[in-house]
């Protein structure tokens, strides 16, 4: 019964997945005041507590699955999709369901409990990306697997439930009808406009300004044109490159202090509001090269989701990109 | 700068409404605990603190905008779309904006300010749904418009600010993306299949009783095979119509009651949830009436929609729908 399955009606796949019912923290809404610091799994001494470790920054070297780390990269214990199995796509009538194989990881960014991102050495949050990068290079090399989203939950309105600082890796065997959606739409902006609509974005964005965050010589961090939530930007490297992987690690410093720099506008101008990172990458299958270009969506979340957008896709939102983008400057 | 812009990776259509921002309660969240009942302005007696009425039940008679209503229907006081002006859409090189006109209204589904719908009378839900198909009928007269969504948010994580039993209703000048993308694919399971999805569907549950949650001789309802929400649940007519609107109102009674009954087992049975309802209905242009077939969606929220799920529309529910069935038998 648990497995991949295909809503006919909107294409997406929802994965049915029973035991995630078995997270602390489930029907329980919000669970984050319930964790005491002491009992966090995701901090430095409670190795015990996490699936063994799957990669680590340890800049003074060390043991496995022992203090001493810095960034730690462990499986989630109540994963939404198990490394066993075979890719086995079943149809029945008007019915199509997929085996739920897939990896499901958990990135704990640092050892300190509450540490915010706009407070954080970029130096540091340099290692979390070094450690995506790695991640998404290793899980790339099994062939049962098409998309990796990489994705940040923080705050209970952003769906969080453990409140250490932490990301997550969800690799899947099939590519979701979102990111077909926007693959198709890159293609045919890339085709109408001869050129790479990102590209495009940015070269609007540093003549004009108005929605222009903040710049330097390798990134840029923008708001869209058309965002969905309220205070939403979008980080973006200057050279064209569809994979986040194939970014060099000399740029990930600068993509680190570019983050920082947004992530504390956002956190000291809205109030350390709950938020999403989105990594937004290329499935692994060659041939989006030319007119994709890896993201990384910040995404405040200070307003729910309701029926109206759950139902149309459209959303309300009461603060013009340009006018988000010169509160922010003040921060 | 207020208007209808089309995320260009998505096809999604976000309004940008500054004007939403001064509702009571944006940026507060749940704001719900905040409001005095002798101060909701959707409680009999505080009929002048909305705007004026637009239809109403008044099985006594009497004057509009005083008490003495049962069912009662103004425009939304903070309005994310405006009655006034041409709809233009206007492009600049890589973007796309809409003139935001249209309407938005909301449905005082009962005077009592906290009557559950699983403890409502029939008879009065019956009242709430042909107030909408009259609001329908007269809002199709409008040829600026082309879609209307009919939704109720109820409960906090839900998206309500104001608790008093209510549902809205937004007439757009453009069919959203995520409508569009319903349509085609009913379309093309209509064509693959021989017959329409849904009517299929009714066929298929009634057989085999396993998603089968209730039905009548003109009702039924089901849990869908990929509900992205645990305990989703999809209420429709027995006879194939593409239009709400045209379900003729001996019908209704019938309606109300399978309506009454699902959601006193949600009631029950998830102790008063968040939940929205989502009326499925066909856009106001022809073509569609072979293969849709409006619906109405039970949309607890029990969970939150995290980054995972944003990005992907990749949905992780830990209760298959049969078991979900199941269980709601019990209550």
């Amino acid at each position: 019964m648990p497995g991949l399955r295909q809503d006919p009606l909107t294409g997406n796949w929802v994965l049915i997945a029973p035991e995630r019912r078995h997270r602390p923290s489930y029907l329980d809404v919000p669970p984050m005041e319930k964790l005491e610091p002491g009992l966090c799994p995701f901090c430095e001494g409670n190795e015990d507590l996490t699936p063994p470790e799957i990669d680590a920054w340890r800049p003074q070297g060390g043991e496995p699955n022992k203090p001493g780390w810095r960034v730690r990269v462990f499986a989630n214990k109540f994963p939404a999709l198990r490394v066993e199995g075979e890719p086995v796509e079943t149809r029945s009538g008007i019915f199509v369901i997929h085996s739920a194989i897939g990896a499901h990881e958990v990135v704990a960014e640092t050892p300190a409990h509450d540490l915010r991102m706009g407070d954080t050495d970029p130096r540091h949050i340099r290692e979390v990306f070094l450690a995506f990068k790695r991640r998404i290079i290793d899980l790339r090399g099994d062939v049962r697997l098409r998309y990796i989203q990489v994705f940040k939950n923080s705050g209970a309105l952003a769906g969080a439930t453990i409140p250490h600082p932490h990301s997550q890796i969800l690799a899947l065997p099939l590519v979701p009808a979102a990111v077909e959606e926007r693959l198709k739409r890159a293609r045919a902006l890339h085709t109408e406009h001869g050129k790479c609509f990102f590209c495009g974005v940015i070269q609007k964005a540093v003549n004009e300004k108005k929605r222009l965050l903040l710049e330097d010589e390798e990134f840029v961090v923008v708001a869209p044109y058309a965002p969905a939530f309220p205070f939403q930007l979008r980080l973006m490297g200057r050279t064209h490159r569809c994979r986040f992987e194939e970014t060099p690690d000399g740029e990930f410093l600068n993509l680190a202090a570019a983050l920082k720099e947004a992530m504390g506008m956002i956190e000291r101008g809205l109030g350390d509001p709950s938020y999403h990172l989105i990594l937004h990458n290329a499935p692994f299958e060659a041939g989006c090269e030319e007119f994709y270009h890896w993201h990384l969506d910040i995404v405040p979340r200070i307003s729910g989701i309701g029926g109206f957008e759950h139902a149309t896709g459209c959303y309300i939102n009461p603060f013009p990109p340009e006018e988000a983008v010169s509160e922010l400057r003040k921060f």
